[in-house]
């Protein structure tokens, strides 16, 4: 593409809200959605273990497809709230639980209505078109606020809470793929894997035993593909 | 009702977690749920011109009504966010514009969404039933996240979203309420009005000319009431 198209092409694009954690999916998801969508990105920081890290990962991420429209935002309220392995330190971060049919003790409770009522705040403000999250109902299976039916029950409630000229819709590409397929389809957009972090215990090198590690492991894996961040010796 | 009955009674209640601005509408609606539940006090921060003194209220209020289960929560990201004269500064706040139909400068995008989220949240963790918000749909038209078909759609998100165990749901004792309506039936059940906050603008004297000076004021003139807050001299 020539560069003055390239400019036009920019210009016009709809701006997608891109909810950034700084894990693998949602890099990802920021992938896909650059592909139609000029962006914006989202990181919200909720009390969560792993919080500083994440946040960098966020800003490499950011940096590495040059996004310069950021908002963090800060719910530590979520952390007061506790109910969540991810919060609260006195519960301990399941290992091995993959698979078990109960809520997993790191859900917290309605955290995505926080993260996408401000998406929808902002998303507002800026005159943004979409808001797109890298839910997976496949892997995740268990947490309520990451089904399709929460979804739609969600771009219900933009339709009935912004202003009528507000055209906001949330977009889920991922929600049906396994870890295995966000994997591949992340390589084969070059989205900076190498840059994301899934780890719900550890900063520098990732333990590799968190459920959250354990998904993360067999997605690189079952797409035939090296985990290019670091782990703990195991 | 002797003592025993009454601990009976606050054991076997359920439990309603207030939203309490410190405004007058939260305040009468805080004493509509103390009727027939236990109450669990939630107050939000987010930037407002006004905050300290509407926090103030809050403490007052619960203190009064004896609510010690009591969280403030700060999303102040929605200052940063911007795009209303509750939270920019570089937007005036509007003086006379009741009774104009389009949505106000005063409506923060999206804001009750993220109220609603933080009691949802807190009520899981709790084990809530209920959760009370003094929204009225008729002195607030053009406000679309005051109306019912909002709430409608979030007590479905609520029920998509959250444990299958949980049974929260949102309930808008004075939806359909006047201002007018509102005073009154907050005196017949001795709402400590007197404590309550309404002003836009100012945090020691009400100006008395703000939009919802005005409304208020015009209540407490329907319903034949002195409104016992003190006014800058007009």
């Amino acid at each position: 593409m020539e560069s003055n198209k390239l400019d036009d092409w920019k210009q016009t694009a709809p701006l997608a809200i891109c909810l950034v954690s700084g894990g693998l999916d949602s890099c990802v998801c920021a992938a896909i959605a650059g592909q139609t969508c000029r962006l914006a990105f989202l990181h919200v920081n909720y009390g969560q273990r792993t919080e500083a890290r994440e946040l960098r990962a966020f800003r490499d991420i950011a940096d590495h497809l040059e996004v310069t429209k950021r908002l963090v935002a800060d719910i530590s309220y979520l952390k007061a709230i506790g109910g969540s392995a991810l919060t609260d330190h006195e519960i301990a971060v399941p290992r091995n639980s993959v698979g078990t049919r109960d809520v997993p003790v790191t859900y917290v409770p309605f955290r995505n209505s926080h993260l996408l009522a401000i998406a929808v705040s902002w998303g507002e403000v800026l005159g943004a078109r979409y808001i797109f999250i890298g839910a997976t109902e496949t892997d995740n299976s268990g947490y309520p606020d990451c089904r399709g039916s929460y979804f739609s029950a969600f771009n219900r409630l933009i339709r009935e809470g912004t202003r009528p000229a507000t055209h906001l819709e949330i977009v889920t590409p991922l929600l049906m793929s396994t870890k295995g397929e966000v994997v591949r389809r992340g390589a084969d957009l070059g989205a900076p894997l190498h840059l994301t972090w899934s780890c719900y215990e550890k900063d520098r090198l990732a333990c590799g035993r968190c459920d959250s590690c354990l998904l993360r492991l067999r997605g690189f894996a079952s797409a035939g593909l090296n985990d290019p961040i670091p782990y703990e010796e195991r």
